[in-house]
């Protein structure tokens, strides 16, 4: 085995660091984050780093970086109140990728990388067409990280869209049957494959 | 394509509920967090929610339910500021999973469900001995979540144990080559098989 102390880590270069440290926490889920701004250019964008915050409200959350550069996800959030999550399929890997992109603010990645939207009615922000797993969120919270001035946006999910034949009996459901990816470090995608559930762990503390 | 909306999901009944919305993130991280107690008693729980916050200083996140019962690891990383993650592999997943148990402050996972102990000098907090890919964390930030009491915990990496042979050229670590699993939902395990790695998307602007 290695042992890497924080020296070492603050000693690689830049961009291995980067993949190394963005391989430490697991498989990141992969996601999709639609919006739109006042004058309604729609964007869209990839993100690795949403979670599940809570089931009763429901709530996810993700991190953004600093902005202390544009950032269009973030403007429009802020500016509309709601935004769209919608899970990365195996075939959707490429185009997603292409969000990542730094494109101008006047460009939809929606029409650049392909995606076609969809909405509902009252509500403003754009769906991906083609995502089996998608949710319009509604923004309720906003935190500062001081540690390195990342924000955590947390927000309600208040339209959950899904195909039917994808719902377990539990009530949870077969991301496998949705084609659902997960993505390592910085680049690498990734199809999980269903070992095995387990049953819910009792105590008897007597 | 099914529609639920915001009160569909708050009409469920409270397991259904659960197993859904934890599906809704993606595909989950699979960590086993390792604690001591000040009177020494060790802890181990598994944790879906590990995510990356920053590569530089390497910072790593996780969520905390509100500490409205005893929660070992809570006040473990309280008493000594620090703890280890542990990544899960596919053959720890039976003895990972049965630490999601309610067992007294006395009793320590590591014993009752089957891990051995690690350490480093210097440091206080037990590493998984099996685990391929682990980390000495020292806490360095605690946000609450005001949405729903959550808490956020932030740890600052001091310390990164892993095999050589996982490391890939660009500095990444090969996540299949760890046995590293994914969760979905509350308890169902999975393996992800490698698709593709992508390349960093240039825009030109002009």
């Amino acid at each position: 085995m290695q042992h890497l102390s924080k020296e070492d880590l603050q000693n690689l270069d830049r961009i291995p660091r980067l993949n190394l440290v963005n391989s430490l926490s697991g498989y990141k889920s992969a996601n999709l984050i639609g919006s739109v701004s006042a004058d309604g250019i729609t964007n869209l964008s990839i993100f690795s780093s949403v979670i599940h915050l809570g089931s009763n409200p429901a709530l996810l959350g993700f991190i953004l970086r600093p902005p202390v550069v544009p950032r269009h996800t973030y403007d429009n959030i802020k500016a509309t109140g709601c935004y769209t999550i919608n899970h990365i399929s195996e075939q959707q890997i490429e185009k997603a990728h292409q969000t990542s992109g730094k494109y101008p603010a006047d460009i939809s990645e929606f029409t650049t990388c392909g995606f076609d939207e969809e909405y509902l009615a009252e509500f403003t922000a754009p769906f991906v067409k083609s995502s089996k797993v998608k949710m319009g969120m509604k923004l309720v919270e906003e935190i500062p990280i001081e540690s390195n001035g990342c924000l955590l946006i947390i927000g309600e999910i208040f339209h959950l869209i899904i195909p039917e034949s994808i719902r377990k009996p539990d009530g949870s459901l077969d991301l496998n049957q949705a084609d659902t990816v997960v993505i390592s470090g910085i680049n690498s995608y990734h199809s999980p494959t269903h070992l095995k559930d387990m049953e819910y762990v009792s105590v008897n503390s007597e």
